[in-house]
């Protein structure tokens, strides 16, 4: 399930993940199910109620406990391979206290997966004492930041694959349909492109385009419409898609064709920005700038974008204040938008790697407004 | 989105939730997005990296805080109908200083969502001096068990449109294909059927279905195997279906038709044991009982059922040790199961209510041993 990374790839980032441990002073990591999980053994479990946790001492054999029923999950998936032991609990045993077992003796220094469940995060304070826990993510943080060769390569044919979904968007946008029918047909695209799953699908037309997170509704598109249209999707190595284009069924007025090109050119200017030593708070600059300077930029509303891998959205983000040097195998959206409330609005989305020297679009489809 | 409920449900619901705060010494709940947010207050807002958080007080009015561009969503869900603070925050400020400053002066005994993100738990406790932490599913968790006649209605629904699938299994489910392109066509039929997303397809063939939690592979499915199918989606007004059937590509074995027989009447005798004042682990023994009287006993590796509702899994969990008299409102699954390792496997799986006098089945399909 996790495409054809050798069982090398995973070991090497086991070992990262305990140096790494060993020099922020953690004792552990707790890792559920989620991406790190899936980077660090390529065990996509399912995230439910039973306990499944990778407990990875930064000076010890790394234990995945799993559910007794999803042991032949475990098994058939590449952590199988990687020689660490697969232990698993019955349904009245207690994991949690099975994992408390399983830590170094003196070690309460335990670094939690970002996204583990409150509950869970609760049952393992109160089933270690003296736990000090802290978030997986400062540990972890630098490995899934720059992505390797294989991981852009990844990175890139999910681009493509959604480029495609976005290649045939005339057979589904036209006015007299409703976002939700339309919405429909693109999950079912992006998903024969190639992605396992359909993430998100928004489709916000008309006045629901000036909702940046719209996800759609039974509002019938009309003649004329500008449409907000992001997408993405999941492949089957796990690596995510999400790319934005804005349509419009039929001649845009003069107005929405104005402000749509400042906001390519700004969101050009904001991909050209990106080299290696640039901050990711320059980069969002480069975008907002224009924007504000053609009197747009109280309608710009969000940062200008977000990392994305193995989750949508992951480190690094593009906002003001993120004083972090961008460097080569960072991989993040390049959003700017322009939304004015009641009436419409536009985005414009394109995936970007920073390169040795400069950048690399992921996404290639038009970034010229698309008249359906 | 949340189907047709009322205001007056919603602020009903909020009232009662202050009430079990209170009465548990809780002075607020932080509920993150998810399916505690969906029931308090109507929004399905999406959980991502910025902060969304309901601040409902024991004693004072809630507010709900939400990222800036998000603000438009959660003004057209039934959260703006509610008459509660919908607050704000942009992207540069700090939404969890912003939390705390909305909570009661002395008020430090803090329940978060069950599922709130560990990074998230952890900045709250960063954030608020002196905080006490718990589960917030101790305070909700009677309100979301008992189910009201509005969301039973809304299970049958969901029952029903997941029953509609499996009546069409024949048209997918045949040798020589792949578990996978069988999985997808079911996932289109769960959406046809008129649930809003599909949450999960199982297509255990063969050996595969001998994997309780099996997801899919590129096995291609041979005449005579049994075909563990379960499946689930997710309604447009948010509650959930999930139903098992196994299918016969074929003629079974002399051997699976007997085993499964006896899984078919230990799910039927566990049905029949549901009656307000049964205990949970009672229920899960009724099952248990016949299939190791037959001398199964080993092969049934996982808990009678789960309970259901806005979350695929939720309580009651039908368990044994799970000593909780069942009550009037209560919904679940009972699905048994009989898996033999790297050979093949059953499970028989239905959603069901406990009423005033009984029990009520919300999936009708076929329970006998389909052969396609």
């Amino acid at each position: 399930m996790s495409g054809s990374l050798p069982s090398s790839a995973f070991t090497d980032r086991l070992a990262r993940a305990q140096k790494a441990a060993a020099d922020r002073g953690v004792d552990a990591l707790l890792i559920t199910p989620g991406a790190d999980l899936r980077y660090l053994v390529g065990y996509r479990a399912m995230p439910l109620e039973r306990l499944t946790c990778l407990v990875l001492p930064a000076a010890a054999d790394p234990v995945l406990v799993v559910p007794l029923l999803e042991r032949p999950a475990a098994l058939a998936s590449p952590a199988a391979g990687l020689g660490l032991e697969i232990r698993p609990w019955g349904e009245t045993d207690d994991p949690f206290a099975l994992v408390a077992s399983l830590l170094p003796p003196s070690g309460r220094r335990l670094a939690v997966a970002n996204r583990m469940w409150a509950e869970q995060v609760l049952r393992f304070g109160a089933a270690i004492p003296g736990a000090d826990l802290s978030p997986a993510g400062a540990v972890l943080r630098d490995l899934r930041l720059h992505k390797t060769a294989d991981e852009v390569d990844a990175l890139l044919r999910a681009g493509q694959a959604i480029d495609a979904v976005h290649a045939r968007m005339g057979e589904w946008l036209r006015p007299g349909r409703t976002e939700a029918a339309v919405s429909r047909d693109i999950a079912d695209a992006i998903v024969t492109a190639g992605h396992e799953t359909a993430s998100f699908t928004i489709v916000g037309s008309g006045p629901n385009g000036a909702s940046p997170h719209h996800h759609l509704s039974d509002r019938v598109i009309e003649p004329g419409d500008p449409v907000v249209v992001d997408i993405g999707g999941v492949m089957p190595d796990g690596y995510c898609s999400d790319s934005t284009r804005t349509y419009v069924t039929g001649e845009p007025t003069d107005e929405f064709a104005a402000y749509y090109e400042v906001l390519r050119q700004a969101q050009a200017a904001s991909v050209a920005a990106v080299r290696p030593g640039v901050t990711a708070e320059q980069v969002d600059a480069a975008a907002r700038e224009p924007i504000a300077a053609a009197g747009y930029g109280d309608y710009f509303v969000h940062r200008t974008g977000h990392g994305i891998g193995l989750e949508e959205h992951e480190d690094p983000y593009i906002v003001a204040g993120n004083t972090e040097p961008l460097a080569p195998g960072m991989a993040f959206s390049i959003e700017p938008g322009i939304y004015l409330p009641g009436r419409h609005g536009a985005r414009i989305e394109d995936i970007v790697v920073c390169t040795e020297t400069g950048v690399r679009r992921l996404n290639l489809a038009p970034r010229e407004l698309v008249r359906l």
